[in-house]
């Protein structure tokens, strides 16, 4: 809606998210299809959030999208495409009402704003090109469903699709060439399962291996394990976990987001050159996980890890198990940064584990803050305009 | 032959080898059968050896095994099947031809010594089990070939099957359920191609992460990956390795050398849980071997890096390459031990690739030691008694 000063705006908030069964493999770069399916737990925009706002007016002499103040470029293909078919979708709205203002015409300035730091390492680019598509779909007032929504912002960045619901997200493959079925859907909302919770660890700058858009391609053209994984083992997997969502199975849920993680870190290891994404530090998280899942008997998986295109650990939780997975790890990185809060202070440092004295020294000294979080909701509207 | 004191005795030295397509995963435990073949690089007992003596006597009460002056466990399945095979071998030779002393129904002594550091990770129990085995055939006067003493080294550990013979060996995986086709095979006797050298980075002592034995095992029943390369991926590598070596073709060596590490290593990471051999000094030794690989693009593969089930990395690379590759090491850690001595002092430390640095430095720190050693021969017969 126009304001006073004549320009339009509208802004959102987007939410991060955190895959469980992994993207990775394009079998077209240019639209950013995937050689096999996701799924993806979308985190609270309490915690981690991209806030955008699209404005257009008369004034603006050429399109414009600033990340935390600082100009990014928008010319290559991938935002280009998103604007193209935003554009498109207003203009069909403005053909088919002549009393509706043409701003498809008209140029755009994005502002956006990360709450987390950047050099957190998380996949900043889903929320951030989630957040542009449904803040210019706001502000074109478009009546676009977020599935369709969601095969425009897929084609900024793969994963974004997700970041256009809440809860559980799949990402089906899709079979079309043209990526009209590549699209993302809920599996379930956050509200069926609400009390999935989430502890990122954040290991201490390094600089990355391999970009992710890079690897990827890296891994589809040279290791000999990749086709297996994209056409045997990940379709099953996608099945298992929507059934573990539905029905609310955690063991079920962890035994998959784990045992993926790995098998996608594997591919990314038979890749030529081998890219290495988990360090020692990883690797201490890892077996800390499995100190806190074997320290119980009586739980079969208190917690689940998986690791995106860096070294920082995502473990997942239930609340109810929060003193017995975040308290452990608390026990051990609790001088970090990211304890404080009412999140973080209610939780009490349990107990290491027996045994788990050497994997803990290494995480201590190999993570540098936390996030505390848990599944969210999908993009929010707000009238906090960033312009 | 008895000696003066009545005692029958017999040495030998036995090689180390070091895989280039790796043996991982039994399809039989008991017999050490493996789920695919396996080819190795035998290594100068110039450099590494264990060295051997089989005895026996009326006057000893039951068999015995030391190494390094420490008593070992030899009730064990494997050990036994060892010394049975070979008992009954004996008793064949006796029953045939009864001037012949009953060494068969006499005690065994077993006296051992390996030359290079415990602590170093390397495959000790291959070199081990192909001494004994060759140390009694050589007691027993035994006409077995060296193939099959491989399928009897084998059941005492499945790689030992390759330190029978020297230069490049190959374990076929064999078809019959008893084993008796499981047997080594030469590809290739050093002589035929021996400019072959190898440069080991024994990594600083740490706690090994599982036993290969219990490992593989584990990445049997677990990984979604490992069927894949058992059956599809390492038979076209065996047969593509054989005519590398055949070809003397260091760039296809290297190249199938170098993935095939990787994607044990993958296999190892998609097991639950994950089983992590290589660690960050092992994965700095890696890009320090690309950096080398980039640095002259004239010559498309300078080294190639193999890591067993351990950090420890080994880079394989010509006698003609020796300055550029084992010198730009040297450059690194050439404060380490194992420079020392005609092989390490004639290299010329050189200079570090540019952006080599960060590698460089996690390597210096992680790195205990170096060996220098080549491709060597099979085991030799040796007058040193132990006993």
């Amino acid at each position: 809606m126009a304001s006073d000063d004549g320009v339009h705006r509208a802004s959102t908030f987007a939410p991060v998210n955190i895959a469980i069964i992994k993207y990775w493999g394009k079998r077209d770069t240019k639209l950013n299809l995937p050689t096999n399916g996701s799924i993806s737990v979308t985190l609270s925009q309490d915690d981690l959030r991209t806030h955008t706002t699209a404005s257009c007016s008369p004034s603006l002499a050429e399109d414009s999208l600033t990340l935390n103040n600082a100009n990014q470029d928008i010319s290559g293909a991938r935002t280009q495409a998103c604007l193209r078919e935003l554009r498109s979708l207003r203009k069909e709205l403005e053909d088919a009402d002549s009393s509706l203002p043409k701003l498809s015409e008209l140029k755009l300035k994005i502002v956006s704003e990360n709450n987390f730091p950047t050099a957190a390492g998380l996949a900043s680019s889903a929320a951030g090109f989630a957040a542009l598509v449904r803040a210019i779909a706001n502000l074109y007032e478009l009546p676009t469903s977020p599935t369709d929504l969601s095969r425009i912002a897929r084609q900024g960045s793969g994963s974004a699709c997700r970041s256009l619901m809440g809860g559980y997200v799949a990402w089906q493959k899709g079979e079309q060439p043209d990526g009209s079925d590549s699209v993302a859907y809920e599996v379930s909302p956050a509200s069926h399962w609400p009390d999935m919770r989430a502890l990122i660890l954040v290991a201490s700058a390094e600089k990355k291996d391999v970009s992710s858009t890079a690897g990827m391609q890296q891994t589809v053209a040279s290791s000999a394990l990749f086709q297996h994984r994209a056409e045997e083992v990940v379709p099953k997997r996608m099945k298992a976990m929507e059934k573990a969502i539905h029905n609310r199975d955690f063991e079920s849920f962890a035994k998959l987001t784990t045992k993926d993680s790995n098998n996608f870190h594997a591919t990314c290891l038979d890749t030529d050159p081998p890219i290495f994404y988990m360090n020692d530090t990883s690797r201490a998280a890892v077996r800390i996980c499995e100190y806190i899942n074997a320290s119980h008997p009586e739980v079969k998986q208190y917690c689940a890890y998986t690791f995106d295109a860096g070294p920082n650990a995502v473990v997942y939780y239930l609340a109810e198990h929060e003193d017995v997975v975040a308290g452990t790890f608390k026990s051990i990185v609790g001088d970090k940064t990211g304890w404080e809060g009412a999140r973080g202070e209610k939780i009490k440092a349990g107990q290491l584990p027996e045994g788990a004295e050497v994997a803990a020294d290494k995480l201590k000294s190999g993570i540098s803050r936390v996030i505390l979080t848990s599944v969210g909701d999908g993009p929010r509207k707000t009238d906090k305009h960033l312009v």
